[in-house]
């Protein structure tokens, strides 16, 4: 049996039983969902979904909204944090336009998924109709299906979205039945006010909708495009079955909405940094899932994943690479 | 002023400020050890310390003292965990005998600075005369005085000894005055009974002690010939202005050490890794510090910090490669 197979490979490296922590339980991981004692990591690939937010007019982010296209033009330059991290781990990296508020450019290496400029502002009616959320899940569903034809078995995503902490709380608390306080966290810097005001307005929003129920309408109604897209990527990721590596807050209420649908996507999620927003250590532990990073990220992007791939890469290197106490003739344990 | 040149270069990277977490302090460390707002890491080197202890002889250890030189022989045919690491990681390896009890052959790529053939044992005598831990010292400060010339600026120091956990053990006991049950773990995975069996070993040595005093003395008399030659080392590589990154309980018990005599060794030090060593987590928290990684593993060998180097890697590469807002004209936060 492969997962016995696994383990005593695993137990008979040279080292101490456990000796190598979280790399163990990673590797194994890893060869259960390729199916094989000598897993290989192919043409990593991280996704960035940006859209735009509605509920952004009503002041729950830092930073302006223009932001969100701004930083897409800077993901295309190769500027930000993400492109430096891909770039120093071999990771091919994919700017997708979910729904960004700007008219891009011809001619520019974006990938243009476009539903409509922003999600709907949630205070005034749902962030998506059901045609928009259908359509933003195919299209993220398209997106890896192109991508698994470069022979690419790991992928992560990651998001760009002036307001897009906000409507992740705002699924989080509707389909864990949280209370607001502990899913709206200071997203890329608020002060005690601003957070308060934000958690007044996510309540409000909250509000305004007590008959929603299941994981589509949830993510319909509360969610973003770039969300919604993520979600449908990570569901294809899954049937394709590729190693998907889930990055921070929102990656994880993506993935976590996924799961309240199709659990056993877990068995490919390898979770790779805990942020500080307050949601986050908790919906981690919902899932039953530890990070394998905790840098204090809250930067979004798919950082968290670009940081940790050098671990994933290790875990399956010790597995290939490691002699065994038979093959370096080493004593054992007595 | 330097530190304020760094710290505005990183505040106005396009990110929220704060947002790479736990990177941003450690660019800017990097920045101020080498006195520039573009660092660089140059020629990265492991070096491995490997001797065996006296102590031994008491089964303080699950493993048997033909371990240290098997797995000697492991790293120079590249089997070991810290190789694969280091292969990945394109960190050079170097491999010396501190003082291993056994008589390799000649033509190895071992550097020879074997002091004698294992430490005294400590139930008996100290662990090393004066002179031998002398030599131990200037031992350690030639590999690195050798290394400096290839232009390496950043070096890591891991240790292979069967039993060199009871001598870091028995070294912080008697440094901070902290109850040996507080010092001493399960090492490479005692249970119960066994930790039981070497706490009650140790403390018998450490009663046999009541008058050392100073950190050179502590070291001398409990600690051994890898961890000697590696606080010279570290000793060595702080004076070259090297960073120096510490792995676990071992070569922070070593750093914590020379930090007695030196307290301005802390500027160059990276910590990496956080051990499930009881001791582990006290020392780090006395030093002020935070290590990178959380792993859980028990291991040793510089393992971790040749996984957190490409962590370092990147905190250098955000600093230098990252647009700023105003290169890439993205909004500030409002």
């Amino acid at each position: 049996m492969l997962a016995n197979e696994l383990q005593h490979k695993i137990d008979f490296k040279t080292k101490p039983l456990g000796a190598l922590g979280v790399l163990e339980p990673l590797a194994h991981k890893i060869g259960m969902v390729q199916q094989t004692a000598f897993p290989k990591l192919l043409n990593p690939h991280m996704v960035v979904f940006a859209a735009d937010h509605g509920i952004a007019a009503a002041g729950v982010s830092a930073y302006p909204q223009e932001v969100t296209y701004q930083m897409v033009m800077n993901f295309l330059g190769g500027g930000a944090a993400i492109n430096v991290f891909c770039r120093q781990n071999d990771i091919e990296i994919k700017i997708v336009d979910a729904g960004v508020n700007f008219d891009f450019p011809e001619g520019l290496d974006l990938i243009d998924k476009k539903v409509r400029k922003s999600s709907r502002n949630i205070l005034e009616e749902p962030a998506m109709t059901v045609e928009e959320y259908q359509q933003a899940l195919e299209n993220g569903r398209s997106v890896v299906a192109e991508i698994v034809k470069t022979g690419c078995n790991i992928i992560g995503f990651g998001e760009m979205g002036i307001g897009n902490t906000s409507a992740s709380s705002l699924m989080m608390s509707k389909l864990f039945d949280w209370p607001m306080a502990s899913c709206a966290g200071r997203g890329t810097g608020l002060n005690d006010e601003q957070l308060q005001n934000k958690i007044n307005i996510l309540s409000a929003a909250l509000d305004q909708y007590p008959d929603i129920t299941g994981a589509d309408e949830i993510a319909q109604t509360f969610g973003g495009l770039e969300i919604a897209q993520m979600m449908g990527a990570m569901e294809e990721a899954f049937r394709r079955n590729m190693l998907i590596m889930v990055d921070g807050f929102i990656a994880t209420a993506a993935i976590a909405t996924v799961w309240k649908k199709n659990p056993d996507i877990l068995k490919n999620c390898i979770f790779c940094h805990v942020s500080d927003e307050n949601a986050h250590q908790q919906l981690l532990e919902l899932l039953g899932q530890k990070a394998l990073l905790n840098f204090s990220l809250r930067l979004g992007e798919g950082t968290g994943c670009a940081l940790a791939y050098p671990v994933i890469q290790s875990a399956v290197n010790f597995l290939n690479d490691m002699s065994s106490f038979e093959d370096a003739h080493v004593s054992n344990k007595e």
